[in-house]
């Protein structure tokens, strides 16, 4: 007799065959007496549909307003939810992220939730109901309906498990898990069965998409014991929780990239206190977001200072950083955004020395140039050329031997 | 400077830029200074469209959750509105009904609007705001969200027209106003300027659909003066106000008629008391409303019993009928589908002698035979053939010059 949360995704509920699939997965859990409680997002598509209504009404649509008109996604799937629970004889209720309370901080579609009230989820649980929450969505002091997101309905979920004490929260999605990299590219890919909530805040943020980052940091500081998993088959999927001296004893848990950056570089600049401020701010202030930076120090006072930026952000960039480096005296800009970033992440390279000069090793036996590096205390990046991508995936997955999980 | 209450329909809002275009319309008032709160209702097919999913997932759709689903309808469009407005320059601010709040009675998919908090509204209206109200909608005392049946939306305006003391509430539609009876068939149909609340009633009852007939109830309870006219023209429609002189002075308002009725007929039956009761029971019981009734006394203690139901429980009021025939000891059961309802509507009557037998003549003149009469103080229908409709609804118009305003 267990409380679970459970997230449905929009690819799981987008349209009423599939809701009713869903409501029959969720009353196996029930016959079993456990206490139920279902997070949906919106139908896939719809949210995407109500933006491009708002977007056809103002050139920067209201945020207010924006909420109030994509929270309606979650408001139908919910009541469809519900009403298939019913029409298969068993009792649910759905609750509206103001009906739940689910309070949240006043910015418009990035909210972030703050408290959430559990007597009414508790009340109807004990009345032998299954509790459907529409996910995303939330209320703030003034009584206005907030969004928190892309993504957001995992962190409605995971928040839920918190406040409830939940046994576990299990997020729902078109995957079978998390994959030691991405089986697209490398075949022997192989799901993982538990990782710790450190590996996947890093795999999360380098851009692996199962989950959103905001719900591990939760799922992290509430101890809340985390399942992802796919829809559509009933195997079990990724386990995301506490570390433990099993994952301490992996050199590596996964392999990651991302394609969607661009470098930009600025040589020769006279070195002076205060000169990263005065390159980093001017880009900062256009709303860019910088992810990696690296300075190397010349001879004769000189610097060259090379960064990385979405590359949907790489023109606008680049312009900003030409006006600055006339402004400061630097000698040239470079640019490229051929570029690809790939990363491996493990909570055992805390333990074991040696890991990152095994991934430079790697990458060089192939014949890759690594442009920049990046490290933190469980995961190393390289930027290098985007056309060899794929194949240094292959040689970190095979070179740190994560199609065995028998051998660490 | 007045405070007025509009509410536009869905065929009014049913894409972007008819939103777009409402929203202008409704600037043209806020420029003159004047307090706008806007009611809407869902793009036109919505509703429809979300009771349908709604029966995809069970064969009695849930009430409550059939609430939370298609009051979704009204949320996208004032939200929509709101955005309009916004990016015209002017401010504005949309609320839900339990925002508002808009407080119903529990009953599900067709509750009744208690009473209105103003204050919010108010509030927003003295910072220069047009408010935008989500039609149809409301919260019931547990927090549920509930909805007002078809229609629900004109009764929202009138309800906030009466708890604001607005100045007028006008109702927006793809008509021009009232008729004197229906243009399609009668070419000389005019508009009427003026109509008072009963008349309207009585019109609504009959058949006309251009208002729900709650929310003139509800303008004649809280004396609020109801202007009925067109979204895509800006003539001036139809007043719907208090009674005066010179509508005492018109014979005849309108002609309507209605063809979704049928007449069933069960005759001499032994007339013993609480026969009436034995017939209507059954029929009652399975949810069939009953029209008209007309009871003939024969000699020898026998009765004839006439009544009208709605067209679409026709077979299953004759097989009910049937049965009760055999256990009561009727002689006969018989039935007719094809035939129409005529009526005449008028305050005029009141104070006339005359008119009902004026309109007999008329009918008998064409060579139309009456089923059915009925009358209260300011109509009377006749039940006829249905293929004589259309002559009759133009003998009546013409009869009672209603295609000239100026002769009463």
């Amino acid at each position: 007799m267990a409380v679970i949360v459970q997230k449905y995704g929009g690819t799981s509920v987008s349209n009423p065959e599939k809701i009713k699939a869903v409501a029959e997965r969720v009353l196996g859990y029930s016959r079993q007496g456990h206490d139920m409680v279902v997070v949906l997002s919106a139908m896939s598509g719809e949210t995407d549909r109500l933006i491009s209504l708002a977007n056809s009404m103002q050139d920067q649509p209201d945020t207010r307003e924006m909420d109030v008109l994509i929270s309606t996604g979650e408001q139908v799937t919910i009541s469809l939810f519900a009403m298939a629970v019913k029409a298969a004889g068993f009792d649910a209720i759905s609750f509206l992220g103001d009906q739940v309370k689910i309070h949240t901080s006043s910015l418009h579609t990035k909210a972030r939730i703050e408290a959430i009230d559990t007597e009414k989820i508790k009340s109807h649980l004990k009345q032998g109901k299954i509790v459907v929450v529409a996910g995303f969505q939330g209320v703030d002091e003034t009584g206005d309906i907030t969004t928190l997101g892309r993504g957001g309905s995992d962190t409605t979920a995971v928040a839920l498990a918190a406040a409830l004490k939940a046994d576990q929260c299990e997020i729902f999605t078109d995957v079978e898990g998390v994959y030691t990299t991405d089986p697209n590219i490398c075949s022997s890919a192989r799901k993982i069965e538990r990782i710790s909530y450190d590996e996947m805040l890093e795999l999360a943020s380098l851009g692996a998409k199962v989950l959103d980052i905001r719900s591990v940091g939760l799922a992290k500081r509430y101890k809340v014991p985390l399942h992802v998993r796919s829809t559509f088959v009933a195997t079990e999927g990724t386990w995301v929780v506490e570390e433990d001296k099993e994952m301490e004893s992996m050199l590596v848990s996964g392999v990651t990239y991302n394609k969607n950056e661009a470098r930009l570089t600025i040589s020769r600049v006279p070195d002076k206190p205060g000169i990263a401020s005065k390159i980093f701010m001017p880009i900062s202030d256009a709303g860019i977001v910088i992810d990696m930076i690296i300075q190397n120090t010349r001879a004769g006072d000189l610097t060259d200072m090379t960064f990385t930026v979405p590359r949907t952000d790489y023109k606008k960039a680049l312009e900003i950083l030409r006006k600055v480096a006339v402004d400061i005296g630097a000698e040239d800009v470079s640019s490229a955004d051929n570029i690809a970033k790939v990363s491996i992440v493990g909570v055992g390279m805390r333990n074991h020395s040696g890991i990152a000069s095994t991934m430079f090793h790697v990458l060089a036996n192939e014949g890759i140039n690594i442009m920049m590096i990046s490290t933190s205390e469980i995961k190393v990046s390289c930027v290098i050329e985007e056309k060899y991508t794929e194949l240094a995936v292959r040689a970190l997955h095979d070179a740190f031997a994560l199609d065995n999980k028998d051998i660490p």
